[in-house]
């Protein structure tokens, strides 16, 4: 265990023009300790009900997931979200969030995962994202996510957040949001100010930058025509790039850019089907054939 | 002469979050020929009224611009356009549109101009791009703009356009509404499938896409926290594409590539400035230093 993922474990109900699930594997800390599961050793901590069942768990198990800190609450069922896509799909249309035995999760770090050197905060609430960073010992590099209710409702707790945060993850409208501002490459300084070392921008189908003091990258998404459920994609992303940092020797910007390029191949097949059932069955060699696509994607000769 | 540029020579009067400016020297060819003009000889097509003044005729000519397709209509005004920008700037909101002697305008091709290998055809109405077409022996090269408002009301003809053109630059929106998609990946196939050798998505502020039969390569834009103007990004974008292609030994993919990368550094200079303030007073060192920025900005290690 050498990657902690903290976030929601959920049942999802997903409609896209291209077909329906319902009751599906979901939630930030699947898809992330899934993508991760590739290259590094992750834990989970999150909370499932009394309806969570065997399948699910082999799904993580077959991963080799720990599933030590996922705690199991008998009082009530799994977080269970309904939601939709149309057109381009960038935006999630939510039908329906039943928060069940998420609703009063409170994380607690087992021993084992407590010397953990990288943690994944996915996006709960501030105040519990902190929780987390109170129990760890001295992580090496902390990754955290969040979404626009907390940057409205939260905003100074988010704040502390992001300055025990070594990369901030955030899409490209939350980050205007949090920072006043209408310019990307403005919003990035801003929260770079705060103290983290690398800001990461997800433009959706666009792609993704990464901004650090001195330094920018930019990679696209693979052009992939056949975009079936965006769910998880980003949350894919984040697992497959810390996870791909926790192999790495040193953590310098070209590490950063391989990680970048990890979470972009990952998100890609993420996409290509429902829930997890891409992600959850690749071979490394389909992860390196992406690899190799992505990189003659941004050759400039 | 080696490049023809045809499109609107234009007064422009714009307001953003970051100042205003009064009829400043605009349009589609200005943009675009000063933009070309550092890799190629461009000769412009277009048309201006009685108000055409010295200093706007100065600055295109300092910059080696061929203006014998230049008709002066002694009987009208040069075109004015005033428009301006809020929030992220990657809309411009029409205040008033004067076409003037743009509104009869008809191209007439020099006959130093017919031979030109390489054509830009800027967003003007599809059946004159057509008449462009129509004078020149077989250009090397056809680029072609268009916008939203031929979409909608000139399809057809637009359609000749494209399936008469090596290389469709479009903008993302415009794409998916040519098409009938929302994804664009989709639609830069769909365009493919229209003959042209290379399609060009532009993406605003995240960038440009090309798209080939069996390649994608994307880049994003300069991350500029002083973006001053966005007016003339895309036209000069487009001149310095195709002014660099003007350049290159042989059209393959590598020079499509280097040439995206030009076209990106020239837009990262016009949108610093209002009009063409930066882009018509740049020295070979600027553009080279820029390149090399954007290289770092897309090397995958």
């Amino acid at each position: 265990m050498n990657l902690l993922i903290v976030g929601s474990v959920a049942f999802d109900t997903v409609e896209t023009p291209f077909g329906k699930v319902a009751r599906a594997l979901g939630g930030t800390a699947t898809y992330g300790s899934i993508s991760a599961s590739y290259f590094a050793s992750p834990g989970i901590v999150g909370v499932v009900g009394s309806d969570f069942d065997r399948k699910s768990v082999n799904i993580l198990k077959r991963r080799g997931i720990d599933l030590e800190g996922l705690q199991v609450d008998p009082t009530g069922k799994t977080f269970h979200w309904s939601g939709c896509y149309e057109g381009d799909m960038n935006q999630a249309i939510t039908c329906d969030t039943q928060l069940n035995v998420f609703e009063s999760f409170r994380p607690v770090i087992p021993d084992s995962y407590r010397k953990a050197p990288f943690v994944f905060l996915g996006n709960i609430l501030p105040d519990l994202q902190l929780e987390v960073l109170n129990q760890m010992a001295r992580p090496k590099l902390v990754l955290c996510d969040t979404m626009n209710y907390w940057i409205e409702s939260q905003p100074d707790q988010l704040e502390k957040v992001f300055r025990r945060s070594d990369v901030i993850c955030i899409n490209d409208g939350e980050a205007l949001q949090f920072c006043g501002t209408s310019s990307i490459p403005r919003a990035a300084r801003e929260l770079l100010k705060l103290g983290a070392r690398r800001i990461i921008i997800k433009l959706g189908g666009y792609g993704v930058q990464l901004y650090g003091k001195d330094s920018f990258f930019a990679l696209p998404a693979l052009p992939l025509t056949n975009v079936i459920d965006p769910t998880g994609a980003g949350d894919t992303f984040a697992g497959g790039f810390i996870g791909r940092l926790a192999k790495s020797r040193r953590l310098d910007e070209n590490a950063f850019r391989r990680a970048l390029a990890t979470g972009t191949v990952m998100a890609s097949y993420c996409v290509q089907d429902f829930s997890c059932r891409k992600t959850a069955g690749l071979k490394p060699a389909d992860i390196d054939k992406r690899l190799t696509m992505l990189k003659e994607c941004v050759r400039l000769p």
